[in-house]
Protein backbone atom coordinates (compact mmCIF):
# COMPACT_ATOMS: atom_id res chain seq x y z
CA UNK A 1 0.00 0.00 0.00
CA UNK A 2 1.37 2.97 -1.27
CA UNK A 3 2.48 5.83 1.67
CA UNK A 4 0.15 8.05 0.51
CA UNK A 5 -2.79 5.87 1.68
CA UNK A 6 -0.90 6.63 5.12
CA UNK A 7 -0.82 10.24 4.83
CA UNK A 8 -4.72 10.36 4.16
CA UNK A 9 -5.43 8.48 6.94
CA UNK A 10 -3.24 10.55 9.19
CA UNK A 11 -4.91 14.03 7.75
CA UNK A 12 -8.63 12.02 8.31
CA UNK A 13 -7.99 11.39 11.65
CA UNK A 14 -6.23 14.94 12.27
CA UNK A 15 -9.07 16.46 11.17
CA UNK A 16 -12.07 14.47 12.78
CA UNK A 17 -10.16 14.45 16.39
CA UNK A 18 -10.32 18.45 15.73
CA UNK A 19 -13.97 18.29 15.36
CA UNK A 20 -14.96 15.58 17.20
CA UNK A 21 -12.52 14.59 19.62
CA UNK A 22 -10.51 11.11 19.89
CA UNK A 23 -13.35 8.99 21.72
CA UNK A 24 -16.12 10.22 19.38
CA UNK A 25 -14.19 9.15 16.40
CA UNK A 26 -14.07 5.64 15.31
CA UNK A 27 -12.04 3.96 13.26
CA UNK A 28 -14.33 2.98 10.41
CA UNK A 29 -15.49 6.98 10.01
CA UNK A 30 -11.50 7.44 9.75
CA UNK A 31 -10.86 5.03 7.23
CA UNK A 32 -14.02 5.68 5.10
CA UNK A 33 -13.01 9.60 4.84
CA UNK A 34 -9.35 8.67 3.81
CA UNK A 35 -10.68 6.12 1.71
CA UNK A 36 -8.87 3.40 2.68
CA UNK A 37 -9.44 -0.16 2.95
CA UNK A 38 -9.76 -1.30 6.51
CA UNK A 39 -6.76 -3.77 5.85
CA UNK A 40 -4.83 -0.26 5.66
CA UNK A 41 -5.43 0.66 9.96
CA UNK A 42 -3.36 -2.47 11.13
CA UNK A 43 -0.55 -2.41 8.17
CA UNK A 44 0.76 1.00 8.78
CA UNK A 45 -0.42 1.33 12.52
CA UNK A 46 -0.05 -2.32 14.12
CA UNK A 47 -1.07 -0.56 17.55
CA UNK A 48 -4.21 -0.08 15.91
CA UNK A 49 -6.62 3.33 16.90
CA UNK A 50 -4.00 4.48 20.33
CA UNK A 51 -1.00 4.27 17.73
CA UNK A 52 -2.77 6.11 15.12
CA UNK A 53 -3.88 8.65 17.57
CA UNK A 54 -0.39 8.99 19.37
CA UNK A 55 1.37 9.73 15.31
CA UNK A 56 -1.79 11.88 14.27
CA UNK A 57 -0.83 13.97 17.41
CA UNK A 58 2.76 14.01 16.44
CA UNK A 59 2.33 14.75 13.01
CA UNK A 60 -0.04 17.68 13.28
CA UNK A 61 1.40 19.14 16.59
CA UNK A 62 4.48 19.50 14.13
CA UNK A 63 2.36 20.99 11.12
CA UNK A 64 0.88 23.32 12.84
CA UNK A 65 4.58 24.61 14.76
CA UNK A 66 5.53 25.24 11.00
CA UNK A 67 2.63 26.89 10.52
CA UNK A 68 3.20 29.13 13.24
CA UNK A 69 7.09 29.64 12.48
CA UNK A 70 6.69 30.53 9.00
CA UNK A 71 4.25 33.37 10.04
CA UNK A 72 6.87 34.77 12.59
CA UNK A 73 9.23 34.45 9.65
CA UNK A 74 7.34 36.64 7.36
CA UNK A 75 6.60 39.25 10.28
CA UNK A 76 9.04 42.03 9.92
CA UNK A 77 9.29 41.63 14.18
CA UNK A 78 8.11 39.29 16.49
CA UNK A 79 5.57 41.85 17.88
CA UNK A 80 3.89 41.71 14.58
CA UNK A 81 4.57 37.68 14.22
CA UNK A 82 2.73 37.84 17.56
CA UNK A 83 -0.30 39.69 15.82
CA UNK A 84 -0.18 37.77 12.84
CA UNK A 85 -0.43 34.40 14.23
CA UNK A 86 -3.61 35.68 16.38
CA UNK A 87 -5.30 37.41 13.86
CA UNK A 88 -4.54 34.30 11.44
CA UNK A 89 -6.01 32.04 13.64
CA UNK A 90 -8.98 34.39 14.68
CA UNK A 91 -9.87 34.51 10.57
CA UNK A 92 -9.23 30.82 9.94
CA UNK A 93 -11.78 30.05 12.87
CA UNK A 94 -14.42 32.43 11.71
CA UNK A 95 -13.96 30.91 8.09
CA UNK A 96 -14.76 27.41 9.27
CA UNK A 97 -17.30 28.31 11.55
CA UNK A 98 -15.47 27.58 14.50
CA UNK A 99 -14.00 24.40 13.84
CA UNK A 100 -10.74 24.76 12.71
CA UNK A 101 -9.07 24.95 15.62
CA UNK A 102 -5.63 23.72 17.48
CA UNK A 103 -5.02 20.21 16.51
CA UNK A 104 -4.53 18.65 19.82
CA UNK A 105 -6.13 20.20 22.49
CA UNK A 106 -9.80 18.43 22.34
CA UNK A 107 -7.82 15.08 22.59
CA UNK A 108 -5.01 16.35 24.82
CA UNK A 109 -8.28 17.22 27.69
CA UNK A 110 -9.79 13.70 26.44
CA UNK A 111 -6.38 11.53 27.35
CA UNK A 112 -5.30 13.56 29.93
CA UNK A 113 -6.37 11.12 32.78
CA UNK A 114 -7.32 8.53 30.83
CA UNK A 115 -4.33 7.37 28.49
CA UNK A 116 -0.64 7.62 29.47
CA UNK A 117 0.87 6.95 25.82
CA UNK A 118 -1.75 9.93 23.94
CA UNK A 119 -1.40 12.02 27.32
CA UNK A 120 2.47 11.60 26.68
CA UNK A 121 2.38 12.56 22.92
CA UNK A 122 0.29 15.83 23.47
CA UNK A 123 3.02 17.11 26.45
CA UNK A 124 5.41 16.28 23.51
CA UNK A 125 4.04 18.43 21.38
CA UNK A 126 3.25 21.30 23.38
CA UNK A 127 6.84 21.03 25.31
CA UNK A 128 7.81 21.81 21.00
CA UNK A 129 6.27 24.79 20.81
CA UNK A 130 7.24 26.45 24.05
CA UNK A 131 10.63 25.26 23.22
CA UNK A 132 10.29 27.17 19.85
CA UNK A 133 8.73 29.99 21.36
CA UNK A 134 11.15 30.47 24.11
CA UNK A 135 14.24 30.51 21.18
CA UNK A 136 12.08 32.76 19.54
CA UNK A 137 11.55 35.20 22.36
CA UNK A 138 15.50 35.16 23.71
CA UNK A 139 16.72 35.68 19.44
CA UNK A 140 14.30 39.10 20.15
CA UNK A 141 16.05 40.34 23.05
CA UNK A 142 13.72 38.97 26.14
CA UNK A 143 16.53 37.55 28.64
CA UNK A 144 16.93 33.70 29.04
CA UNK A 145 15.44 33.80 32.19
CA UNK A 146 11.84 35.39 30.92
CA UNK A 147 11.53 33.92 27.88
CA UNK A 148 10.53 30.47 28.66
CA UNK A 149 7.68 32.11 31.11
CA UNK A 150 6.59 34.08 28.44
CA UNK A 151 6.32 31.25 25.90
CA UNK A 152 4.18 29.32 28.43
CA UNK A 153 1.73 32.67 28.65
CA UNK A 154 1.70 32.99 24.94
CA UNK A 155 0.86 28.96 23.71
CA UNK A 156 -1.59 29.40 26.74
CA UNK A 157 -3.43 32.36 25.77
CA UNK A 158 -3.77 30.91 21.85
CA UNK A 159 -5.01 27.70 23.68
CA UNK A 160 -7.64 29.63 25.55
CA UNK A 161 -8.42 31.68 23.13
CA UNK A 162 -9.43 29.02 20.69
CA UNK A 163 -11.14 27.19 23.45
CA UNK A 164 -13.22 30.54 24.12
CA UNK A 165 -13.79 31.29 20.59
CA UNK A 166 -15.16 27.40 19.65
CA UNK A 167 -17.40 28.02 22.31
CA UNK A 168 -19.02 31.27 21.63
CA UNK A 169 -18.41 31.29 18.04
CA UNK A 170 -16.77 34.20 18.11
CA UNK A 171 -13.41 35.75 16.87
CA UNK A 172 -13.80 38.32 19.95
CA UNK A 173 -11.79 36.05 22.80
CA UNK A 174 -8.55 34.77 20.33
CA UNK A 175 -8.00 39.00 19.71
CA UNK A 176 -8.65 39.77 23.02
CA UNK A 177 -5.73 37.07 23.66
CA UNK A 178 -4.10 38.38 20.87
CA UNK A 179 -3.44 41.72 22.47
CA UNK A 180 -2.74 39.93 25.41
CA UNK A 181 0.06 37.84 24.17
CA UNK A 182 1.82 41.11 22.32
CA UNK A 183 1.49 43.49 25.26
CA UNK A 184 3.46 40.64 27.72
CA UNK A 185 6.09 39.77 24.60
CA UNK A 186 6.17 44.24 24.18
CA UNK A 187 6.88 44.59 28.54
CA UNK A 188 9.40 41.71 28.15
CA UNK A 189 11.41 43.19 25.48
CA UNK B 1 -37.01 10.37 44.26
CA UNK B 2 -35.56 12.64 46.60
CA UNK B 3 -33.72 15.50 44.96
CA UNK B 4 -30.20 14.58 46.20
CA UNK B 5 -30.67 11.80 43.90
CA UNK B 6 -30.46 14.67 41.01
CA UNK B 7 -27.86 16.17 42.94
CA UNK B 8 -25.59 12.88 43.06
CA UNK B 9 -26.37 12.62 39.59
CA UNK B 10 -25.08 15.96 38.55
CA UNK B 11 -22.14 15.57 40.98
CA UNK B 12 -21.31 11.92 39.43
CA UNK B 13 -21.47 13.63 35.59
CA UNK B 14 -19.49 16.77 36.30
CA UNK B 15 -16.37 14.90 37.66
CA UNK B 16 -16.86 11.71 34.94
CA UNK B 17 -17.34 14.51 32.08
CA UNK B 18 -14.53 16.70 33.73
CA UNK B 19 -11.78 13.55 33.62
CA UNK B 20 -13.02 11.33 30.12
CA UNK B 21 -15.26 14.12 28.25
CA UNK B 22 -18.96 13.76 27.35
CA UNK B 23 -18.66 11.31 24.49
CA UNK B 24 -16.33 9.00 26.48
CA UNK B 25 -18.34 8.92 29.49
CA UNK B 26 -21.49 6.48 29.44
CA UNK B 27 -24.86 7.00 31.36
CA UNK B 28 -25.18 3.67 33.00
CA UNK B 29 -21.94 4.44 34.71
CA UNK B 30 -22.79 7.86 35.56
CA UNK B 31 -26.03 6.23 37.59
CA UNK B 32 -23.36 3.48 38.98
CA UNK B 33 -21.17 6.17 40.48
CA UNK B 34 -24.54 8.20 41.74
CA UNK B 35 -25.61 5.38 43.41
CA UNK B 36 -28.78 6.34 40.98
CA UNK B 37 -31.35 3.84 39.73
CA UNK B 38 -31.51 3.75 36.04
CA UNK B 39 -35.02 5.09 36.06
CA UNK B 40 -34.18 8.36 37.91
CA UNK B 41 -31.80 9.32 35.12
CA UNK B 42 -35.28 10.27 32.48
CA UNK B 43 -37.31 10.92 35.78
CA UNK B 44 -35.00 14.26 36.46
CA UNK B 45 -33.95 14.61 33.18
CA UNK B 46 -36.29 13.88 30.35
CA UNK B 47 -34.12 14.90 28.06
CA UNK B 48 -31.69 12.33 28.53
CA UNK B 49 -28.09 12.21 28.34
CA UNK B 50 -27.89 15.82 26.06
CA UNK B 51 -30.09 17.73 29.23
CA UNK B 52 -28.14 16.18 31.83
CA UNK B 53 -25.01 17.00 30.31
CA UNK B 54 -26.23 20.47 29.37
CA UNK B 55 -27.45 20.89 33.26
CA UNK B 56 -24.18 19.80 34.48
CA UNK B 57 -22.22 22.22 32.52
CA UNK B 58 -24.77 24.97 34.02
CA UNK B 59 -24.25 23.73 37.27
CA UNK B 60 -20.99 22.97 37.73
CA UNK B 61 -19.44 26.26 35.68
CA UNK B 62 -21.93 28.23 38.54
CA UNK B 63 -20.19 26.66 40.96
CA UNK B 64 -16.46 26.63 40.12
CA UNK B 65 -17.68 30.48 39.56
CA UNK B 66 -18.59 31.02 43.03
CA UNK B 67 -14.78 28.93 44.24
CA UNK B 68 -13.04 31.39 42.10
CA UNK B 69 -15.30 34.52 43.52
CA UNK B 70 -14.73 33.60 47.17
CA UNK B 71 -11.30 33.58 46.43
CA UNK B 72 -11.41 36.69 44.89
CA UNK B 73 -13.79 38.07 48.19
CA UNK B 74 -10.84 36.51 50.71
CA UNK B 75 -7.62 38.08 48.96
CA UNK B 76 -7.08 42.21 50.71
CA UNK B 77 -7.16 43.79 46.38
CA UNK B 78 -7.45 41.90 43.12
CA UNK B 79 -3.81 41.48 42.18
CA UNK B 80 -3.17 39.40 45.49
CA UNK B 81 -6.95 37.52 44.12
CA UNK B 82 -5.30 36.36 41.02
CA UNK B 83 -2.22 35.01 42.22
CA UNK B 84 -4.31 33.10 44.72
CA UNK B 85 -6.71 31.94 41.93
CA UNK B 86 -3.83 30.57 39.54
CA UNK B 87 -1.70 29.00 42.18
CA UNK B 88 -4.68 27.47 43.74
CA UNK B 89 -5.99 25.93 40.88
CA UNK B 90 -1.87 24.76 40.25
CA UNK B 91 -2.17 22.94 43.83
CA UNK B 92 -5.14 21.09 43.03
CA UNK B 93 -4.16 19.79 39.96
CA UNK B 94 -1.04 18.68 41.91
CA UNK B 95 -2.59 17.14 44.14
CA UNK B 96 -5.49 15.45 42.27
CA UNK B 97 -2.85 13.99 39.96
CA UNK B 98 -3.69 16.88 37.22
CA UNK B 99 -7.60 15.82 37.12
CA UNK B 100 -9.54 18.09 38.97
CA UNK B 101 -9.54 21.16 36.51
CA UNK B 102 -11.94 23.19 34.18
CA UNK B 103 -15.22 21.67 34.64
CA UNK B 104 -16.45 21.90 31.29
CA UNK B 105 -13.20 22.63 28.96
CA UNK B 106 -13.07 19.05 27.91
CA UNK B 107 -16.80 18.67 27.36
CA UNK B 108 -16.13 22.28 25.54
CA UNK B 109 -14.07 21.41 22.85
CA UNK B 110 -15.83 17.76 22.58
CA UNK B 111 -19.45 19.67 21.65
CA UNK B 112 -18.12 23.51 19.87
CA UNK B 113 -18.59 21.40 16.55
CA UNK B 114 -20.86 18.78 17.04
CA UNK B 115 -23.55 19.50 19.98
CA UNK B 116 -25.52 23.16 19.50
CA UNK B 117 -27.76 23.15 22.94
CA UNK B 118 -24.76 21.58 24.47
CA UNK B 119 -21.94 24.50 22.81
CA UNK B 120 -24.50 27.17 23.97
CA UNK B 121 -24.69 26.37 27.84
CA UNK B 122 -20.76 26.10 27.38
CA UNK B 123 -20.67 29.49 25.83
CA UNK B 124 -23.25 30.77 28.49
CA UNK B 125 -21.08 29.53 31.36
CA UNK B 126 -17.61 30.83 29.70
CA UNK B 127 -20.03 34.69 29.27
CA UNK B 128 -21.13 34.43 32.67
CA UNK B 129 -16.80 33.68 34.06
CA UNK B 130 -15.95 36.97 31.77
CA UNK B 131 -18.79 38.86 32.72
CA UNK B 132 -18.01 38.77 36.89
CA UNK B 133 -14.38 39.24 36.62
CA UNK B 134 -15.51 42.22 33.80
CA UNK B 135 -16.90 43.23 36.81
CA UNK B 136 -14.61 42.70 39.44
CA UNK B 137 -11.26 44.94 37.54
CA UNK B 138 -13.95 47.65 36.78
CA UNK B 139 -14.51 47.85 40.84
CA UNK B 140 -10.64 47.94 40.68
CA UNK B 141 -10.53 50.57 39.10
CA UNK B 142 -9.88 49.54 34.95
CA UNK B 143 -11.48 51.13 32.73
CA UNK B 144 -14.57 49.81 31.27
CA UNK B 145 -12.89 49.83 27.97
CA UNK B 146 -10.03 47.55 28.78
CA UNK B 147 -11.58 45.36 30.90
CA UNK B 148 -13.52 42.66 28.99
CA UNK B 149 -10.61 42.41 27.03
CA UNK B 150 -8.89 41.89 30.03
CA UNK B 151 -11.06 39.72 31.57
CA UNK B 152 -11.11 37.85 28.46
CA UNK B 153 -7.40 37.41 28.41
CA UNK B 154 -7.61 35.94 32.51
CA UNK B 155 -9.88 33.24 31.84
CA UNK B 156 -7.73 32.07 28.30
CA UNK B 157 -4.55 32.35 30.33
CA UNK B 158 -6.68 30.09 33.24
CA UNK B 159 -8.10 27.72 30.47
CA UNK B 160 -4.64 27.45 28.91
CA UNK B 161 -2.67 26.68 32.20
CA UNK B 162 -5.29 24.09 32.65
CA UNK B 163 -4.28 22.12 29.42
CA UNK B 164 -0.72 22.85 29.31
CA UNK B 165 -0.50 21.49 33.07
CA UNK B 166 -2.70 18.54 32.21
CA UNK B 167 -0.68 17.24 29.08
CA UNK B 168 2.48 17.96 30.98
CA UNK B 169 1.65 16.87 34.43
CA UNK B 170 3.30 19.77 35.77
CA UNK B 171 2.39 22.85 37.64
CA UNK B 172 4.96 24.87 35.75
CA UNK B 173 2.04 26.13 32.84
CA UNK B 174 -0.64 26.85 35.47
CA UNK B 175 1.98 29.19 37.53
CA UNK B 176 3.40 30.99 34.37
CA UNK B 177 -0.03 31.61 33.26
CA UNK B 178 -0.91 33.36 36.41
CA UNK B 179 2.16 35.13 36.73
CA UNK B 180 1.23 36.84 33.53
CA UNK B 181 -2.50 37.15 34.81
CA UNK B 182 -1.32 39.16 37.45
CA UNK B 183 1.20 41.46 35.50
CA UNK B 184 -1.52 41.83 32.63
CA UNK B 185 -4.01 43.36 35.42
CA UNK B 186 -1.33 45.30 37.04
CA UNK B 187 -0.88 46.82 33.82
CA UNK B 188 -4.30 47.96 33.29
CA UNK B 189 -4.56 48.88 36.80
Amino acid sequence: MATDTRDRILQASASLFQRQGFTGTGVKQILAEAHAPFSSLYHFFPGGKDELGAETIRVSGAMFQRLVEAVFDAAPDVLTGISDCFAGAAETLRATDYADACPIATVALEVASTNEPLRLATADVFGDWITAATTRFTSAGVSEARARELAIAVVALLEGGFLLSRAAHSTEPMLAAGKAARAAVEAAL
